[in-house]
């Protein structure tokens, strides 16, 4: 049989796509992350086997797969995308060694649906054109001389709580300390918090999972909030 | 009434959202960009009324979006997601200064499908832990020097016949032409092609759009590419 590395998109479950929805309800054994909704994971037939992913470790999945996979259509349903920041290539590599056939579902990453969540565009004519997205998980080691000077818009993946370091890595290397920036936490769910503030005052948010977005694009979403009050 | 801004993800029709679709179904009125696949366009309702983009200024689409958005259910599907290269910050903020509900539905975005169809991950454990994707229709006025340092992935948006003069331009900087690159042309539908060189010796497709990756990344569709064909 084989094997579908599939995206679940945001926390937000109609934000799946048409195919990845149709591939968890064809399953037979379905492999999700902690951070699928319930909804999803529920798509699935009733007598479908479901393996939550918590406790293993990767190399665990990756053996789960292989193995489920030979005999069974097996989903693997993961946030956002299998491909950003989420290890499908590693479950990729470990059933192609296998010779297992699979396929990758791509899913609405949220290096943009989350800053959009907020309002915020991480483009836009005459502003950006560029977006830099990196794994934040650990400050210290970043390149911040390096992401300090990239143009365009920043998004940090990341726990909330260190928002105010990296901030302050950004600025010794250049990056101006009123620069725009938000912390968007539980991004598309009904618990979303967006806290605004130039990137010289960011502080860090309790919630995760968070993002951080840094550049002159987060002042749209100050334009769009204004005019939508307005109105 | 309202308008729904709506990503339709890249050309193959399956990989909308969920929720994307059902706004299109909703729709009365449907305005669509050139790169949206027709079976997405088919499936607004019959009396839907439909307008393609192709031949209206920006100024023109605001001016629909508003004007169809004051009395009718308005959808307006953009290929990839509406916030990356995609101009909806704009239409955003031509609806919110005219007082018009309007809905942002994310899409799934090329930044990391289209690499993702040719079998490369732009990120990847101990290889890559960041991606810049940038517009480069104009590779002159692109800032090479930053583009060149920052870590990991590169993602370029941009007809891939300049793809050549690109290399040049980050090797003259200081990245290495030995780094791995691909152009992909076509990304996701049955013409996509794969082309795969050192930076160095990195040319041109004749086909649009593309896009081109650069970084250590490309080399994983090698090893994917050449497990699975030994399996």
């Amino acid at each position: 049989m084989s094997v579908a590395l599939v995206g679940a998109g945001p926390r937000d479950p109609e934000l799946i796509t048409v195919r990845g929805l149709a591939r968890v309800r064809a399953s037979e054994v379905l492999v999700y992350d902690r951070l699928v909704s319930p909804e999803l994971v529920a798509e699935a037939p009733a007598d479908a086997l479901r393996i939550a992913r918590d406790d293993l470790s990767q190399a665990e999945v990756n053996a789960t797969l292989v193995s489920h996979g030979r005999s069974r259509f097996v989903v693997r349903l993961k946030g956002g995308d299998p491909f950003v920041f989420g290890r499908g290539g590693e479950e990729a590599l470990a059933l192609a060694a296998a010779g297992i056939p699979f396929e990758l579902v791509p899913g609405v990453s949220s290096i943009a649906a989350v800053p959009g969540a907020a309002l915020i565009p991480v483009t836009h004519r005459g502003v950006s054109q560029a977006v830099t997205a990196f794994a934040a998980h650990d400050v210290e080691t970043l390149d911040a001389a390096a992401l300090a000077r990239v143009p365009g818009t920043l998004v940090a993946f990341m726990g909330g709580a260190r928002a105010e370091r990296l901030a302050q890595r950004l600025i010794e290397h250049g990056k101006p300390a009123s620069t725009p920036a938000a912390v968007v936490s539980c991004g598309t769910t009904d618990d979303q918090q967006v806290v605004v503030s130039p990137l010289g005052a960011l502080r860090g948010a309790a919630a995760t999972p968070a993002l951080v977005v840094i550049g002159d694009v987060v002042a749209v979403r100050a334009a769009l909030a204004l005019r939508r009050s307005a109105a």
